[in-house]
């Protein structure tokens, strides 16, 4: 299973592809982090966001999206920042056709490290070990895309997949 | 000038069309309140709403769009979503080359009623009289979307084509 991790931000989001099945190593396919300019309009920091993450799904052609889920509890400016880019970035692989599952940072860092209060060095450090890197990945913006992908590879997509059923026959059944 | 205001939502987004000048009443072209379910998936939710703002844009071919700014005072899951959601709006306005400018609660309130601590109602009284309309817009939603398209007509888009004016500058000069 190929998957295409997002740590959604505005002026840096990490966007990690990894290949594997649920218990074994993952293989590293590639890491970016897509920056926009602070200092420009929000309109075009959304659209070179949106158009990067959509080049990025085409290129790599997953089979599922992993975003991370933002929480309200940081600072305020940023935060909305980041959920607007969260959106973008869960509509990317929607209008990809793909299936898209959010996870918390809790459960992205359980998943890698085994806690889910790991903290962002052992996260980057855990992600290094299971690709088998030679170096962490940098900027650590990266290493987290990186942890989301795993963390779905490993869950075997499970979730997206029980959600894509569920959504499936409720449609079927009111239209 | 026509341009289409979006009051961001996930579940209720409304959209409202108009067209005039500054310091004229403007003429009611259009307005609407796309819905998405709650028990859908986020990224079904997320498509839907790109779509039909999409396709609102492409049919009413506005000169720009205004969106409302969140803010985080609100219900943390709520504000969430309302934050993708105008991440989305904002983007389907961008992708389609038109200028986007966002606008404050406050901002919208006191351009249409003369206090920036008007309430729903009164908002929705003053849209009424200076589209002159027989009856409110419904639902609400719909007369806030209006009430930021006003608010960017009498504003004459000066912020923006300032913005975007700046923008060019700064591009021309890095690339």
């Amino acid at each position: 299973m190929r998957v295409l991790g997002v740590d959604p931000g505005l002026t840096r989001c990490g966007v990690g592809v990894v290949e594997g099945v649920p218990g074994r190593p993952c293989t590293l396919i590639a890491y970016y982090v897509v920056y926009t300019d602070p200092a420009d309009d929000l309109s075009l920091r959304l659209l070179h966001l949106d158009r990067s993450l959509t080049d990025l799904v085409a290129e790599h052609q997953p089979e599922s999206v992993a975003v991370e889920r933002v929480f309200s509890q940081h600072n305020v400016r940023t935060v909305m920042g980041t959920a607007q880019a969260s959106g973008i970035a869960v509509l990317a692989g929607a209008r990809a056709g793909l299936p898209v599952q959010t996870y918390t940072p809790s459960e992205v860092k359980a998943a890698v490290t085994g806690s889910g209060q790991a903290d962002k060095a052992q996260v980057t450090a855990m992600v290094t070990r299971l690709l088998r890197l030679a170096e962490p990945p940098k900027p650590a913006d990266a290493a987290d895309a990186l942890a989301l992908a795993i963390c779905h590879v490993w869950r075997g997509g499970t979730r997206s997949k029980l959600a894509a059923a569920a959504d499936r026959a409720r449609r079927g059944g009111a239209r």
